[in-house]
């Protein structure tokens, strides 16, 4: 038996084939091109899906079900995407619509639990039920995996908007609207912001020559380069940067108590450097962390951007 | 078919039977006297229990088991109550020395756990399957209830302290020994001592006449009754410590979006004066708070002091 998922995104559709390893077998993508009317887009997800399996030598009775990560709030009963920021996608029937082309049972998800879901059953927390997967890019992505399924909630289905808890009450203003959420601290597009003030602060320090004096150059890594060359704003950057993430992710720790945390993203590409440290504050700012018990391990991802369209293909395996 | 409950605290032990409708038809009370052999208090707890039965004429082979709720951490499985700072039980086979006396299976939970699923079971969340309750305390306690049952994580059972989310990073020191903590902002003892603060800055406010000058009678209802003498410096205080309390309510929602929070503690007694700007904040701030989607409501705890036996009485059939 196989499986098929797609990750939707902005700019390209990816989409891949699982075997029953849930290893990627045939991978492949194509252009979003996001101005496109919703039938032409998932016409072309519907094709590629296709054009994968013939590539392949596997037929539709061999594939277990397509599961499909976008952004934004989904519908899962009906298969409808309700309303996504990143496309101009509002009820959109995904479901329907892919089985215009593709004999097989359709589910949808948000990208952000898919890739949580992928890392659950196939990567950094695959030996254990429950997970949380935290991706800091431009915002904090993150899925909550109990008993190895997305924990969507009861009432709506839009639990796990783990970026928007408070960090700093009255603080920098987020892009939900609320001041002083976690990911107006710790998702990359902040950690370039504080970068990028400390480099104006201090204009001696070499986060400014590392982008040739053009601010707007920053990125996640740049703050971390500085560190490396021995540079004491650099230092303090990424000191702070890793005192915001592990609040967040103690949080987490204290109200589920998962077996895992996983973090993901580009950031997460730092390894050791961020995680060591996250482990021993971790410990010490846990309600049970310096306790006799066994305790949540905080760990890497491992599925990098093929989280997204593995999690995909097991939304039908993990119902 | 009766069940039996037993609320464990520092001070009395409070046991009732429940009826097959989960109404409390018979209830006592003996002081726990906390610095004796936990074999002795177990044994009293026992002996309420069966003269409790025996006085409304039930058997036990009419009751389906006996739950115990206890401060501190479990060892569900074992039936062993881990450690507690209230009293001085560590360790503790509360299951063993029951089952000395009464011929019941015996289950044991967290207190503010056994609380939160007599809500959910027979109180304000009765017809929903999943609710957090947080009790409004010395400290804020809390239980997340998913599918009719008490979260406890996977890893140590230790999930739900949902009173150490943070609030302000670098903020107040909590009892946990992290800074910032929601409990060290929106418990009774956190608003006591708001309260307190503000008396001390404005000895012209209402506050400090209501306490005759005394500020160690501020209790948590003091701010709130200045308020509604009009006195600007209760309004004050109040207005912030309900916004304290909103953001730990808007982070779980966030988090759970459970099909309903209840409001627990003392504090929860003002009703409406702390629910209705508690829901308009939780609107506002929520991620999905203003969106055309069912919302979670927030609501007052029904069960009062009784919860917790009804909670622990259920801990049997809710396994």
């Amino acid at each position: 038996m196989y499986y098929s998922g797609i990750d939707l995104g902005g700019t390209n559709i990816a989409a891949g084939i699982l075997d029953e390893n849930l290893k990627i077998i045939k991978k492949g993508s194509v252009p979003t091109v996001n101005t496109r009317h919703y039938s032409e887009i998932i016409r072309d997800m519907a094709m590629l899906t296709d054009r994968l399996l013939k590539e392949a030598g596997i037929t539709y009775s061999e594939v277990h079900s397509i599961g499909i990560g976008s952004p934004g709030v989904c519908d899962r009963e009906n298969g409808i995407l309700l309303y996504t920021n990143n496309i101009e996608f509002n009820e959109v029937p995904m479901r329907a619509e892919m089985q215009k082309y593709i004999p097989l049972p359709v589910y949808i998800d948000n990208d952000a639990n898919c890739a949580a879901l992928g890392e659950s059953i196939a990567g950094a927390a695959k030996d254990v039920p429950d997970s949380i997967t935290v991706t800091l890019g431009t915002g904090i992505g993150g899925g909550i995996i109990l008993n190895n399924k997305i924990y969507t909630g009861f009432i709506n289905g839009m639990a796990g908007e783990i970026g928007h808890i408070i960090l700093r009450h009255n603080g920098e203003l987020c892009t939900c609207g609320r001041r002083g959420c976690w990911e107006a601290y710790a998702s990359a597009t902040a950690l370039i912001r504080q970068t990028r003030r400390a480099a104006e602060k201090h204009p001696e320090s070499i986060i400014n020559s590392l982008v040739g004096g053009d601010l707007s150059r920053i990125d996640a890594k740049t703050a971390f380069d500085a560190m490396r060359q021995g540079d004491e704003v650099g230092k303090k950057v990424v000191k702070k940067y890793i005192l915001y993430l592990s609040e967040g992710i103690s949080d987490l720790i204290n109200i589920f108590q998962p077996s895992r945390v996983v973090i993901g993203g580009g950031i997460s590409k730092e390894g050791d450097t961020i995680l060591v440290p996250l482990r021993q504050i971790a410990r010490k700012s846990t309600y049970y962390g310096e306790g006799d018990v066994p305790h949540t391990e905080i760990v890497k991802a491992e599925l990098g951007n093929d989280a997204g369209i593995v999690g995909a293909a097991m939304l039908g395996k993990c119902q």
